[in-house]
């Protein structure tokens, strides 16, 4: 199979846009990305990009890979497609920060395409704060919004509710952060889409620069720190249970340290944690649901 | 439905159990277990016994759960059995310790019943230990064999087979310990199988207080604390992906923090960890492999 001139163009893309992230995030904290280079013998590879124990960022990885080659069948089967040859490419955030001041990160943008002529764009950027400083979720929020609306009219509405459907945490009922946006398989207008994904590319450091750079200085107390690492907990049970790349990935035999790159450095789980009353984490809780943060 | 004399007797018998485990463990510890209680509308309920910064047990769990009703369509559908009334009952246990010397533990024994005449026992015990003292192992699956083979001659080989199946996380091809007894769906002999699992369920103590007692003044370094830490995500990843009563528990709507429990209060999440060449650690590694601890 040959690969389309979409696959390298977004191949080309996410390996520039992960050289740039790094960069910013190099300069503002001081300490230096480790790169992992991996191939897979099957055809392709990628670049994982680890932060850890930085002066803000405790662990992060900012990671691209491009495989192509035959799919297994188990693939085949997740995804719900026929077995034959595919080309995937994409880049993968997450950010972990020491002070619960400032959000976990997450941002993902992918393509994927097959033999028999089928190609699908996806992605998105959530974010999950522990301390309920609610013009940071507005400014997210609006950043995403017009990273949306610049490409797709009417698209944010939608991206957004997808995201806070996808993000919950279901035997719990609630969502793992204050949301975003997240859309998959964008079959029918490749072009179009493809603006959107680096329409979101883009929006990364807008969205989440100012928030970092606003609260990397505010003190925090132990409790607020405990809160982080109670959250960090549920951002596990997202991520092994439900998240579809991550299950996806481990299931169907990828690079167990890449993709398990996404869990937090440090986590507690005590036993039936409650928030006490009238405190700022139980206002913060009450934020992880579908909420209006454009509008509202 | 009626339930059946087993489920009574069964019932009775882990409740007992629970209130005998607890005692012997406040006794070495000093701490008490605090009970929650808690009913379900459908029928039936449980009693939820933690213990959280004792003095050698940091966080633990001794449930016990009696359950019955009409079964939901999701819970016919992942028990593989036809929709209808049911009763369930059982004991679970995990334990896990500050000291990396002591193994974190885990047992479970379960009974279950349909109102179309099936019925079946299921339960094991399996040990995970952070540091390689090979004699406490060697102990703990002597007593678990002794126990099977008192009852079911030929029984021990087969159910620790099924255990090194079954605890392991497959996408790393390791387990999550070393291992110990591991048997479900037991059917064609009610008298037999109800003498099984209370002779597993009297093991518990003797298989595990000698090595809590014989670890628990030991002194221990940073580095294997950083160990256990690490390993405590590897038991969160298998119980969040693999295990079948987890999952189970939390798709079909049961008691969540009863279910994550068994989650360790403290973990890390190092990218790409691996223990130092020639260290006890990388010892303590190989041995999360099959291996025959009673005639090897």
């Amino acid at each position: 199979m040959e690969l389309s001139k979409y696959y390298m163009e977004m191949h080309n893309y996410v390996k520039d846009l992960q050289e740039r992230i790094c960069s910013a995030l190099e300069k503002l904290d001081g300490r230096r990305f480790n790169a992992d280079r991996w191939s897979r013998k099957e055809g392709g590879g990628g670049i994982t990009k680890v932060i850890e124990n930085g002066n803000i960022f405790e662990k992060g990885g900012v990671n691209t890979s491009g495989v192509y080659g035959r799919m297994s069948s188990e693939i085949a089967r997740q995804l719900n497609v026929k077995e034959g040859e595919f080309g995937a490419t994409g880049l993968s955030i997450v950010l972990h920060q020491y002070s619960p001041k400032i959000p976990t990160i997450h941002m993902n943008i992918r393509y994927f395409e097959t033999d028999n002529g089928d190609h699908w764009f996806g992605g998105g950027i959530d974010l999950t704060p522990f301390y309920p400083n609610e013009n940071d979720f507005k400014h997210f929020h609006k950043v995403l919004a017009d990273a949306c609306e610049s490409v797709i009219k009417g698209s944010y509405k939608q991206f957004k509710k997808e995201c806070d459907d996808y993000f919950t945490i279901k035997h719990r009922d609630e969502m793992r952060g204050i949301g975003g946006i997240f859309f998959d398989y964008l079959r029918n207008n490749r072009e179009q889409h493809f603006e959107l994904v680096k329409s979101v590319g883009e929006a990364f450091l807008e969205s989440y620069l100012p928030i970092v750079k606003s609260r990397m200085n505010e003190e925090y107390t132990n409790n607020d720190k405990k809160f982080q690492l109670v959250r960090r907990g549920r951002y596990v049970e997202f991520n092994l249970v439900y998240d579809r790349g991550t299950v996806f990935g481990l299931r169907s035999g990828g690079r167990v340290e890449s993709i398990l790159m996404s869990l937090p450095p440090e986590v507690k789980y005590p036993y039936n944690w409650q928030p006490p009353e009238g405190s700022v984490y139980e206002k913060m809780q009450s934020y992880y649901q579908p909420m209006d943060w454009v509008n509202g």
